[in-house]
């Protein structure tokens, strides 16, 4: 049971993942969310006193959350590690094609937006990319145990690659490939005992 | 020789390119450019008499000219292929490096801005990493005919999430994992003849 105040600050933060998933930053302010009817203003500022950033931070956390649930559904599992990569992969495409190729990451977004000084959203960047990278290796078990975490970060640094690239082609071509090399890739490593 | 006139022009889409590798389409607009010292408004105006988009366009252009001109320097040539590709992911990091992390791929940066209805935007971007599979693609001889394509979106894809990676993290070691994992792909699939 949630009260109807915590439902509304939900809805500011679930309304502020879909707008920086779509545009970043410039396109996750105060007055976008407001016209995505998440809340009226005065609530934003009741809910999120410090500003746009309180706000990022938080739909970034969430972010985080989503994606790591989503990461773990695919690729943990008694299944065969090729079939749970493929799983991934022709999940993330179905979902980008589903959305018209107007949506990726909200990190990968943020981040090509940071400044200097946005030490703050950084350092929620990162710390969304270090939870993805510990949650794949995790499911990485077959592979030597050197070998885990590098893997993990370039499935990450991969799937960065591919949904950006998807959206700059509005086509699943480069995840449909990016999920054969992948497959390539892992297969040399786990051959490597 | 180039005229004074020239001389402007140049300087407005240089600058545009240097704003886009730093926070995409939202940090682009006419009083940014201004702002940067390139041009008085009224210049910009009457260089680009359709406004931000034509701006865009044109910084994308030359930016792709740029970056073909960076990949075949580094993957074109004698040295062995394994050589090549690590004078590539080097370069990309050092030039991230000295830059601290705070540009990246213009095309990239857009992309992720991207609104349906950007169609010319998104030709653009399209435009861009067609032409960067192109050139990558006649550096891999090395390669099975029919691998070479897939590779070279494969290694655009990368090189997109890798520097979006190091971006986020403030740190090349995305670049450099990267860099050993493209290398085992390269290594699997020259293996197969």
């Amino acid at each position: 049971m949630s009260r109807p105040e915590t439902g509304a600050r939900d809805r500011i933060v679930d309304a502020t993942v879909t707008l920086l998933r779509r545009g970043g930053l410039a396109a996750s302010g105060v007055n976008q969310v407001v016209a995505e009817g998440a809340a009226p203003k005065g609530s934003l500022y009741h809910y999120f006193p410090d500003g746009k950033d309180q706000m990022v931070v938080e739909a970034l956390q969430r972010y985080c959350v989503t994606v790591s649930r989503k990461l773990r559904a695919a690729l943990h599992g008694e299944d065969p590690l090729g079939k749970r990569i493929k799983r991934l992969f022709r999940g993330l495409a179905k979902d980008m094609a589903a959305d018209g190729f107007r949506s990726s990451c909200a990190v990968g977004a943020v981040a090509l937006d940071l400044s200097q000084d946005d030490e703050v959203l950084q350092s929620a960047c990162q710390a969304a990319l270090t939870t993805w990278v510990s949650v794949i290796e995790e499911c990485f078990q077959e592979l030597p145990r050197s070998r885990r975490k590098p893997a993990a970060l370039f499935l990450v640094t991969l799937l960065e690659g591919a949904q950006l690239t998807a959206r700059a082609q509005r086509s699943d071509a480069a995840i449909h490939t990016a999920e054969h090399a992948f497959q390539t890739y892992i297969e040399a490593v786990a051959a490597v005992h």
